[in-house]
């Protein structure tokens, strides 16, 4: 992460806001464009298990990291968070994942993401009695682009679905949907997706839907749990025809909002697996997006147990 | 880097404030008791040459890195901060240096080293051009320790003088002097610095003499240019018999004081270079301390040029 101003992202020709993905040689040009940074380890579903982690929950982490020394900064952050995780680091090539994020003044995050070693996790890496001892089993879409980790996590759904358990699935970005939004409707249609996350945009991506409350009465009645978060407008969640909204937590400044989306799942779900009521689950996601745009990377700092203390009495 | 408690840094072992140096198992088995961290680039001397670079000096950097991942982010940092850099990585073991920062919540670091290959910096990696065409020559007590390091600052040092630069050290710390004290004082009597910076602690280590004012009087006759650095004391300067003093910056939180001693020698050689007054160099200092301790890391992120401006007019 380095910070960028609105000129950068201009000269070096990014959407401001999105996420892009580049091969190698394109992260290694745009890395030397890049000002001095700080690294942190990221990953939206393993920002969420950080999330729920610092909350007090117990969390298994199942990713792909290469055998090099960035993989092995984020094993040892999962861990030092309390996070189990067992899958073993593949070969040197190709390296990590890592993601390129230029924060500009107003606190937008713009990604330029390289896939590496991430796009290669094998649904035999899958631990079957972890996936089905875990109330919730919590999906990226991001992954469902690459072909292997989209075959582990069809396998990971068939785990949890034989055990009962709870499937919930972030839609990440339009961009998955534009390529796999057929895929995700299947999943819904077949009540394969017990918790559903999206933004107002893959709300819309998905549905094709412009208007926001057209998107969720579209949608609602086809997954048990859908959460639509709205940026600083709030989030909205509709659970077997009740509807609930939460406003924006107040942030003194909004320094990078990476990990907002991934810190208001992690809130929500914790309130979810304690059997919180909706409102409560949407306040206690608030709360958490709230901390992680307070500061740069995309990991919570501050104590969130004592910041949600209040919310659950 | 990452925060800890002051317990953790008892039940760590570690002895709060200091700088230990570790081997390679050392440095796993203390990362493993760690916390969730982040990666930030640091190193005495880059520091220093980063601050000095953000104010608009033009710099050099001479270190040594290995062929591996952080080696790679150490030199993008340093490169995209504005600074050349042309020693070549080294192969892949040791690893580039680490260092495990533990920062308590009153901003005090606690620092552990893996020199890993910044030890093995070696004497024909000087390119003799740079340094014979540098306004000064500066130099980082910390790899007086190993050898090849100090037969490399050895050599940067008769270069220097042969063209009839200047030639200033950072003392570092305390073991160091405690280790090569002779070394240091031998330099200072043979006219061989110039310019020499040291904390309260490091002036009693060098002159064996407690009290700030003798270490003072006894060493300001034996080098041109003395920087005493004090923390919120402070510090204070000997040029040529002149004698100037400067109070800490104020900081709205302490938050990290990584980097403390590097970016004040920063600010004060950019005066130097400018032919500033020493009170104004010493003013400099402060400005640049006080900016890299109000936030994690020991590199500058403030616009410090824009700090500065007032002081130099």
């Amino acid at each position: 992460m380095a910070p960028a101003s609105d000129d950068d992202i201009v000269r070096l020709g990014m959407a401001k806001g999105g996420m892009t993905l580049l091969d190698d040689q394109q992260a290694h040009a745009l890395y030397a464009a890049m000002g001095p940074a700080r690294e942190i380890s990221g990953g939206s579903a393993a920002n969420t298990l950080a999330g729920l982690a610092a909350l007090g929950a117990s969390c298994s982490f199942i990713g792909q990291v290469a055998d090099d020394q960035l993989g092995a900064v984020f094993a040892h952050d999962i861990r030092a968070g309390g996070i189990a995780f067992a899958t073993p680091a593949r070969g040197a090539e190709p390296s990590t994942a890592r993601c390129l994020i230029f924060v500009t003044p107003d606190g937008q995050r713009t990604m330029n993401t390289f896939l590496g070693a991430s796009q290669y996790l094998p649904a035999d890496a899958l631990d079957d009695s972890v996936i089905a001892d875990a109330a919730v089993l919590y999906l990226e879409g991001y992954l469902w682009d690459p072909e292997e980790p989209r075959r582990a996590m069809r396998r990971a759904i068939a785990t949890a679905r034989g055990a009962g358990r709870k499937v919930a699935l972030t839609l990440s970005d339009a961009f998955v949907i534009s390529r796999h939004g057929d895929d995700f409707r299947t999943l819904i249609a077949d009540g394969a997706i017990d918790i559903l996350f999206a933004n107002e945009h893959e709300l819309a991506a998905l549905t094709g839907l412009d208007d926001f409350h057209d998107g969720i009465a579209a949608l609602a009645p086809q997954v048990p749990t859908l959460v639509v978060t709205r940026s600083e407008k709030g989030a909205h969640a509709v659970c077997s025809g009740e509807h609930a909204m939460v406003a924006a937590s107040p942030v003194a400044q909004v320094i990078d909002t990476t990990g907002a989306g991934d810190l208001f799942a992690a809130g929500f779900l914790f309130g979810y697996v304690r059997g919180a009521a909706l409102e409560t689950c949407l306040g206690l996601g608030a709360i958490c997006a709230a901390e992680v745009i307070s500061h740069y990377g995309a990991r919570p700092e501050a104590d969130l147990k004592a910041m949600v203390a209040p919310l659950l009495g």
